[in-house]
């Protein structure tokens, strides 16, 4: 028999605790049935245990480490990390560096979840930073982008680092064997952008990662799949993503009125509902869930906070994914291959 | 009667020259009957004569500047300014410069519109650089986005000025007398973002501008008709709308599948057709064309370069709208009070 990959889940997180987070560890279960993954529930002992009364088949699986201390939605990170000790969030972290744990989900404040993360995993490898992962819905599936809100200026090596930890990831998480990885810039031309961008570029180009790089993309090559991994700064990155979100809501408000303003189309729009409810699915958030925070010494995944229990429990198989992976392994492989070629940077083409 | 108000039109710019670009001028005229606008169309004589043949109404309101230069949609923007010199984009920039046109609008080669329009025209009051507007599909009809991809990094200084521009611009073609401005940012929190946006905050807030300042925004708000006028650097103001444009054009394909995956879909999809279509053109861009670049000494619009003739037409009413505003009076007495400001520092809060 394998060892068990444990997963530890801050079930005190998001809009709706235990009552959302349990039935998300539950359906998750289900899904890996006979992958041999087990739950570390931490957070208010009874709470998650009515919760978990309800399946012994569950219960089996799950191991609870109980806690008091919560951290809410709103505290600013600084204030989350002094009082944060021996919280939901802090015990399902630690479970991770302790080794009780291979990867932790949570849904709960972001900026607290990647202070603390940082703060007691670490970096791994040579990482510098590190980035926030959006899947995003695409032509061909899902599009990889990072980063989306961790940094807001970026060094040619951190774009680098995050084009290493965006193709392990997607390879692990969505199976695409080579995905390909592209630069967001503002023109595919190689004089485009900030000069980080034109140096990262080279790094990959000439750099000699096993990396299936295509060069600088734009905006609208993310949905359209122009490529599998999109890199970006956290700042483009975090606009780009609420501009398309914000672009989604108004073209979906715009269809309603369409359907509605006359009898004809509101006979067209109840024949058309379930195909609008499929659309609807395609794009749900909950669908989508599950942001891991890349390049820690450890899985961290980060659910929406108002996820419900199938948002919650896709999360928990985007870490599942990524446990199950060589994604370490890949990651830490590569960034030995940078440091070689930031060492001696005649190898990556500069001129002597 | 009022002195007339002369369009100068590149006549030879565009995917369709002179078939599209003529019939646009004639459906503006059309809009423009009794306002005392008059164009001057710059480019082929032959081609442009040809077109113009079908309506005497509209020749009566037409002069033709004859060139045989055109500068072509690819070429590099320092190509074109060492042998644009008499090409009907140059020849319709010079007749703003000598006051034979108070606007030009160009379907042609942007780069080359941007480099020209600086050259011959120079930047008006003490504004530092041009920025390229887009007029942003929204809840409450349209938000001017500004910069799109003029400038790849911007001072704070900078942005203030495209706050000023976009004010005025935003007033005098959608007609709204108090435009409120927003400044595009990862997070509404005062510390948020980068220090260029931080002390621009801080300038609009606190240095006395005539201007309705909401402070930031994020990218789901351009679209949500948060605020009238979004203000961001050129990089992201660009893949902003690029990232927009490929949402919209993702859901339309999706939109398209739902639609034929069923029978009953097919009908709903066959009824609601009136209603889609209207959506359709509410959100085609040439319904939104007319891009103004702002900041010079002079009026000038850039229109898509694959306008069809209601394309070009808006672009036009654009060039029109600004002409008969008191835009340029606005951003020179804004940019007064902006220098005072910038002169004495302690006057917009800073501490002594």
């Amino acid at each position: 028999v394998s060892t068990p990959i444990v997963i530890a889940v801050d079930a005190m997180g998001g809009d709706h605790g235990p009552s959302a987070i349990v039935p998300g560890v539950a359906r998750a279960a289900q899904r890996l049935e006979g992958g041999n993954v087990r739950f570390l529930l931490c957070g208010d002992a009874e709470r998650i245990s009515t919760q978990l009364a309800r399946s012994k088949k569950l219960s089996a699986l799950c191991e609870i480490r109980h806690s008091d201390l919560v951290i809410a939605s709103d505290e600013k990170p600084a204030q989350a990390m002094r009082r944060g000790k021996g919280s939901s969030m802090w015990n399902a972290i630690e479970a991770v560096k302790t080794g009780d744990a291979t990867a932790v989900v949570s849904s709960g404040n972001t900026g607290a979840l990647m202070a603390m993360s940082k703060l007691i995993l670490r970096m791994a490898a040579d990482l510098e930073r590190p980035a926030i992962v959006a899947s995003w819905p695409s032509v061909r599936g899902s599009t990889t982008v990072l980063d989306v809100g961790a940094n807001v200026g970026c060094s040619a090596e951190m774009l680098v680092d995050f084009a290493i930890m965006g193709e392990a990831f997607h390879r692990a998480v969505h199976g695409v064997k080579k995905p390909t990885v592209g630069l967001l810039n503002i023109g595919s031309e190689e004089q485009k952008g900030h000069e980080e961008l034109r140096e990262a570029h080279r790094l990959l180009r000439e750099g000699g990662l096993p990396i299936a790089y295509y060069g600088f993309v734009e905006g609208d090559d993310i949905s359209a799949s122009t490529v599998d991994v999109v890199i970006t700064d956290g700042f483009t990155g975090n606009v780009a993503l609420k501009t398309a979100e914000g672009t989604a809501r108004y073209l979906a408000s715009e269809m309603r009125l369409a359907f509605t303003s006359s009898l004809a189309s509101k006979i067209g729009a109840m024949v058309a509902q379930k195909a609008l409810k499929k659309l609807k699915h395609r794009l749900d958030p909950n669908t989508v869930n599950g942001g891991p925070l890349l390049g820690l010494n450890g899985i961290v995944v980060k659910s929406h906070g108002g996820a419900n229990d199938e948002g919650f429990a896709n999360a928990i198989m985007v870490a599942a994914h990524l446990a199950q992976s060589r994604f370490a392994d890949e990651i830490r492989d590569n960034m030995q291959q940078l440091m070689t070629v930031l060492a001696h940077p005649t190898s990556a083409g500069e001129t002597p």
